[in-house]
């Protein structure tokens, strides 16, 4: 039987993480070298090492017997605590009503994108979940490429948006930022707040990572400074390591209470409600309390240890441009000083780097440039430090906190050892292209010579 | 701040628990009889009472540590699980690759529509739900009404099939049915697909309640009698009991793997995946056990002495006609014998019957005929017989299980005091409509007579 398929379903990208998991089926399934039998280093997927805390696992446990359909917005415990939650860490005042929980944020941020009208503006580089929501719902979007501090310039935005007739438009900001690791400061989101402001363009505020911020005393919410334009999202899946639970919530901006019953209506309308049990186990999370405090300040603090320790060690090879991570557990690394010796390696895209790292001998999975909605032939790649035992590792933190950058280097090198070997597999592959290239280029000298 | 929400977002009506929610709330919020502090006979929400079996449960507890993101179409041991369970109970053979795992059968309907070309035939009366999704999807679709015995007629659909241009058709069969309770039977479904083959029309086969069939040996799966044009979707909802865990599956047609692919996409764009405790969890619900097939068999026996003791009960309101449950917890009832009656008494539309029904004295709440697809002067409704406690009248079932006809009126009786109590007061408010009608007539004729 011959099926029609919808052309905008046709249309898009595989998403991140069927590329990552098609890309390592397909390259990784076996090493073709004869004397190895071992799998690759993980700096691909984006996915916190942790154990979930024990208290969301006991809540769960306590709920199982909970199988009636809950509220579409929540459950009222669960909007109470968020609120609470978004008081006290990131200093926002939210009615629990102007929140709405939903299976991840990646599906509530395709229900905003569903009701809002408008055209996206997309800052790159960007994380590859946005682009295959806004092209399936047949969005008008226009990418805004960073500058060399690889954030949104205000000045770009001003005049994207004077270009774009929109009545209304939708700026994707992601803060803490995948994959840079970056964070804007106050000053910035101001700045950012009042162009978007000015010209009347929505804010969706991914802060998902906000909660991995290393100084968190850092991190500002734009719910903060721009609270009539901006709907934050948030949720279990990377400050409290349980992505597989599946719970986000989204906080609407201040007086959007009509807007607040579309929304609802489209939940209703694609799935009801979240999962009752799942619900009243990330209460737990978001209830204020020593246990979670104590896991957010230690995996906070692994993240930057590893993350140092990623930064310091890839930034010996020679010629690497790196975004230094202030929060997240990635880091963006840039290797087009080796653009030439690569092309000459016949590694034409970033795509094609991607598939040159993986295989024998180098076995290191990274996600590179066009994954990151960058050009293709930008050689650039996200870098995740967190291929590691979770569970030890932060046994062996709280156990004994290394203080000086030389104990938090050795802990580093200890605590996870394929991060270390992945890097100096990274620092041998362009070793190695340059190698083979001076020797290609003598060859192609030498042969000069002979037709000469 | 001004918000501007995309057009089919506004045009779409609110689904049915929402519908549900808003209605009773408004109506019902509190009883403005001042002797008066009852609650309400729920004939409304489509819910089963019973509590989510023991061994899923379990499964739940073991594995709340289970943080990681789950694969896209579900974690291999659960579409294992779910294949087997259509071979032992709808005898169906289903290679686990063609079995997609969703929050819920919703979402899969939906995302089906997202992904499938062509226009919609929506048999009526049907469930509420898939309506908004058609309407947000921008799809074209038809209605087509059911007859008398409220079943597709296979001549109606092909004249239909016949009409449309479209190269591609997708028919909604809801069977075992909501709201009637019909069952359709080999013969029947033979016929359907049939006329589907002959027209290009494809079937999503919505199946919730093949379990709950009564006499279960009657169930046959669209699955099996066309298995290369037919989606069939199932899942814990209603006859697991666990509406509130959210977890459906989709079984592909025979031969779409390409088909598939596209879907596996729009999982990934959407949603990622299904909470991984969840389906750990419901790997136990679809395997086969001695414990689930005896949940099986005494939820669908109470299921079937409720609907029996509700249609004979509400049979003797004079004039109303009622479809004869063969499976699922609901029957429509029809009150179009007291439309001359209600149009006096100003109840001009099934909403408002609906409305008339909720208040004191009367505390009934039904799902009106509007809410059903149907004309809003059709004073149908549908009667769910779920408002009692499962948990007890599980065990009391257990314990003593009703043989002769007496003893299965007596079992209902005794255990759904509410559904007796309802049921009465259905009875009262259309003798009262028919008592002050004839108030109403006489009022009339004596004013009649003093102008002449």
């Amino acid at each position: 039987m011959e099926f029609i398929v919808d052309q905008q379903v046709q249309d898009i990208e595989l998403p991140e993480n069927l590329k990552l998991n098609t890309f390592l089926q397909e390259f990784h399934s076996e090493c073709h070298h004869p004397e190895c039998s071992f799998g690759f280093y993980g700096f691909a997927f984006g996915q916190s090492p942790f154990p979930v805390p024990k208290l969301i696992q006991n809540e769960l446990v306590k709920n199982a017997s909970k199988g009636a359909y809950a509220a579409v917005p929540g459950i009222p415990e669960l909007r109470s605590a968020i609120s609470k939650y978004n008081k006290y860490y990131f200093d926002i005042d939210v009615d629990p009503q102007r929140i709405y929980v939903g299976p991840g944020t990646k599906e509530l941020i395709f229900n905003l994108l569903e009701i809002l009208h408008g055209t996206v503006i997309l800052p790159t580089p960007a994380w590859l979940g946005y682009l295959p929501q806004i092209r399936l719902l047949k969005k008008n979007y226009h990418m805004l490429p960073t500058g060399a501090n690889r954030k949104i310039s205000p000045n770009s935005l001003r005049k994207l948006g004077l270009r774009l007739q929109d009545r209304q438009k939708i700026l994707i900001l992601n803060n803490p930022h995948n994959p840079t690791g970056l964070l804007y400061d106050r000053l910035e989101l101001e700045e950012i707040a009042d162009v978007c402001k000015e010209q009347n363009i929505l804010i969706i505020s991914d802060e998902i990572y906000a909660q991995t911020t290393y100084d968190f005393s850092k991190f500002v919410s734009m719910g903060k400074i721009y609270p009539e334009g901006t709907f934050v999202t948030n949720g279990l899946s990377k400050s409290h390591a349980a992505g597989g639970y599946r719970l986000g919530y989204v906080i609407f901006p201040q007086n959007a209470s009509d807007l607040q019953l579309q929304f609802k209506k489209i939940l209703a309308t694609e799935y009801t409600a979240v999962s009752t049990p799942i619900q009243h186990a990330a209460v737990a999370g978001f209830e204020i309390s020593d246990e979670m405090n104590e896991y957010f300040t230690i995996t906070r603090s692994i993240h930057e240890i590893m993350g140092e320790y990623t930064y310091n060690k890839l930034a010996e090879i020679e010629g690497v441009k790196i975004t230094k991570p202030e929060a997240t557990f990635y880091l963006l690394v840039n290797f087009n000083h080796y653009s030439l010796e690569l092309q000459t390696a016949k590694i034409t895209t970033s795509q094609k780097l991607s598939e040159a790292l993986i295989v024998h001998p180098y076995h290191t999975a990274i996600v590179g440039g066009d994954s990151l909605v960058l050009e293709r032939t930008d050689y650039s790649a996200r870098i995740a430090y967190v291929d590691y035992d979770g569970g030890k590792v932060y046994e062996n933190y709280k156990n004994h906190k290394p203080k000086t950058a030389s104990e938090r280097e050795e802990f580093a090198a200890t605590n996870a050892p394929k991060i270390v070997a992945g890097i100096k597999m990274i620092k041998r592959f362009f070793e190695d292209i340059k190698k083979e290239n001076l020797k290609n280029l003598k060859a192609k000298n030498d042969s000069l010579k002979i037709t000469s």
